[in-house]
């Protein structure tokens, strides 16, 4: 093989790894499902292909999301003058759930995906844990400071509600639309925050 | 074919599905992954029989974990007589999370086989509901009459949290043991109801 050949072969491989992290970007965008399957049909490949560069749906997916959120001071940036961490907090779960449903499909498959596979959890992004260390920032210095124990148990009562997980349960087991879902999560994030924050006033 | 060889055909039919549902059962209780195969394997039916019987794996838990849980009364009987039902959600949380653990391969098997699908959720047993709705019975004559509306969002606030949903992401992404993970479930679904409760005291 030739040096040339060589190079050609490496590019070849890198153009299809790039059809099929773009084409999986593509359907994710929709928020419709998302499957192996699907991707390799829409990247012009063989399924057995697909599954050649990645391994799993789960490392795909993570792939093509990587970049497509926003850091969290972006994403919070309309409320990066408040210094209320429940006006913040709300604004966050909002950001997050709209995000969700905007790749829902996606955002399902990552769920089953790794839900009967535990140690391949850290494979899913946590985009939620960014949004909300950064939407309690004003909570640093005070609950923070005062009663770290406190501010832990917040973050972790946070975690359970401003998540995928909180959104799919309010749709799909309390039957709830999408836009009512979202309000009642945020309501959720909201009395917890106020609580929290009631212990330091 | 004589009446009796039908009647035997129909008899071995029901041996089998009854071995099939026993088989998945005894995996379920272990608290290990349940699969369609090892149901089979335990079982000692080939796959492809266990699927004649039940086309996914979402209907065999369903019907095997039917008659496993308690009723909410029963569940709740320790705190039957406490009319505090920050108290009473407090033990109902911990009940459901308890048994979830104790059955968490199905559970996450279910979660996996439904959250894909959203239409096929109601397969889910949803006894979190049943648990909510008596552990707030309190409220039903202060809160649920005096505002409807709070009280519809505070079950929905512990849909939420007294949810295996909620134990796995506490598990599985905030990287907790799983009596920690309960514990703050616990607390979480008890700040809720305090906030609920405070507003009508």
């Amino acid at each position: 093989m030739t040096a040339q050949a060589g190079t050609g072969r490496i590019n070849q491989k890198q153009r299809t790894r790039t059809a099929i992290v773009a084409a999986a970007r593509e359907l994710i965008g929709t928020g419709a499902e998302v499957t192996m399957p699907l991707v390799a049909r829409a990247a012009l490949v063989s399924e057995a292909t697909a599954y050649r560069y990645f391994p799993d749906l789960q490392s795909l997916i993570s792939e093509a999301l990587a970049g497509v959120w926003p850091s969290p001071a972006e994403a919070l940036a309309p409320v990066a003058d408040s210094a209320d961490p429940v006006e913040r907090t709300a604004f966050a779960c909002e950001f997050l759930l709209r995000g969700v449903l905007a790749r829902e499909g996606a955002v399902r498959a990552m769920i089953a995906a790794t839900i009967t596979k535990p140690a391949t959890a850290t494979a899913r992004p946590g985009i939620r844990f960014g949004l909300i260390d950064h939407a309690l920032r004003p909570l640093d210095g005070t609950l923070g400071a005062t009663d770290p124990e406190a501010f832990a148990q917040l973050k972790r009562d946070l975690a359970v509600v401003v998540s995928a997980e909180a959104l799919f349960t309010l749709m799909d087991l309390c039957g709830l639309d999408p836009q009512t879902a979202v309000a009642s999560a945020v309501r959720t994030a909201t009395t917890l925050t106020q609580a929290a924050v009631r212990t330091i006033e």
